[in-house]
């Protein structure tokens, strides 16, 4: 499958690195078509794995991951343009993290808004999914190193997006648990547990965590 | 144990129940000592149960639990005086949620600022503790019946009032896990999982459920 990674960070490039060693056809976007990190990630990544501009990476995707930091997310979407993400699923899982303060680094969206319906706005047509945004990277890619027992959530308006990205979590990264939480929205509640997996972090001492809901 | 309740909502009735039950001595407040909803609850809740005003429950108690509405959490806490509390733990179960807009309700504390912090600036010789905010007022006090794995977190400055805290939620309430997520500022972390608990409950159809951390 044709993916997109917009972002060069660790996110992305662990996202691009388990998707293209699974034999998918991988573009890795950056704001140049250059960008040296890109460049290294593509040299080690096997023949099927290339780089380019956002809006490259946007137009090569069949699914396309926004894996930005959070407070330029949205002006990627907006470098990659509507035409290239036009009628698409675009994961995003960017988080809201304003670090200008130093750590712990604070939410910087209000509680009226998150992030993804920033996306959603900004490309009216694309069918925004937030999604893996609540664990580490290597949790994103390999659930199974925490067991098989703790949940993953999606948000977003498009039904069918959804059940796509959750099938994809699910045959390619091994989620056994996706929980919809329900239109783009509810985007403001796992963008706003990030306060609580940071204070976890430091409590716990290690990001190899996550969450399982225990219901009656 | 002689126990202080600020506030005559859900969370606090269900508290003071739980406790007068087990034979303590509790007093529940409110802003008029002859509140209509108090003398309810004292009237079913057996002979060592009693009411007051804000003040006189925080007098009243060794421990003393902040039930108010976060909205009016600071007044509350300020109308009970730093006299009345000084020395003391207080458990502050409040949350930052405006209901203003309609549901779901918004945190109204920024993210670099708890209602814990404001209450602990108000308050400097206290010893807020954060905790139960997390769960429905039925868990909170029962954590037993979504099973035993599953866990509460507190926060606040002080070691041994944090201590003191998580062992009573332990002996009175029977929580098996209570994760110390460090000082006072980590009730930003779950002042501000509020959003996903909001959002989980309505994807779940129950408020009957908690987060259980995994890890490797």
């Amino acid at each position: 499958m044709k993916i997109g990674i917009m972002g060069t960070g660790v996110v992305g490039e662990t996202i691009a690195t388990k998707l293209a060693a699974s034999g998918h056809d991988v573009k890795m976007g950056a704001r140049s078509a250059t960008n040296e990190k890109a460049a290294a990630w593509v040299a080690k990544a096997g023949s099927r794995a290339s780089q380019g501009t956002f809006a490259e990476a946007a137009r090569h995707g069949e699914l396309v991951f926004l894996c930005a930091k959070g407070e330029v997310a949205v002006e990627v979407a907006r470098s990659a343009g509507q035409e290239s993400l036009r009628g698409k699923i675009l994961v995003d899982v960017s988080n809201p993290l304003d670090f200008s303060k130093g750590m712990p680094p604070t939410v910087f969206t209000k509680g009226d808004d998150s992030l993804a319906e920033q996306l959603q706005r900004e490309l009216p047509e694309t069918k925004v999914v937030k999604a893996l945004n609540t664990v580490n990277a290597e949790v994103m890619v390999d659930p199974a190193r925490l067991g098989s027992d703790h949940d993953m959530f999606v948000s977003g308006n498009d039904a069918a997006a959804k059940a796509t990205v959750s099938n994809f979590l699910r045959e390619q990264f091994g989620w056994k648990s996706v929980i919809d939480l329900g239109d783009v929205t509810t985007a403001r509640g796992t963008e706003h547990y990030l306060p609580l997996w940071l204070r976890l972090m430091f409590a716990l001492k290690t990001a190899d965590f996550n969450l399982k809901i225990v219901k009656k």
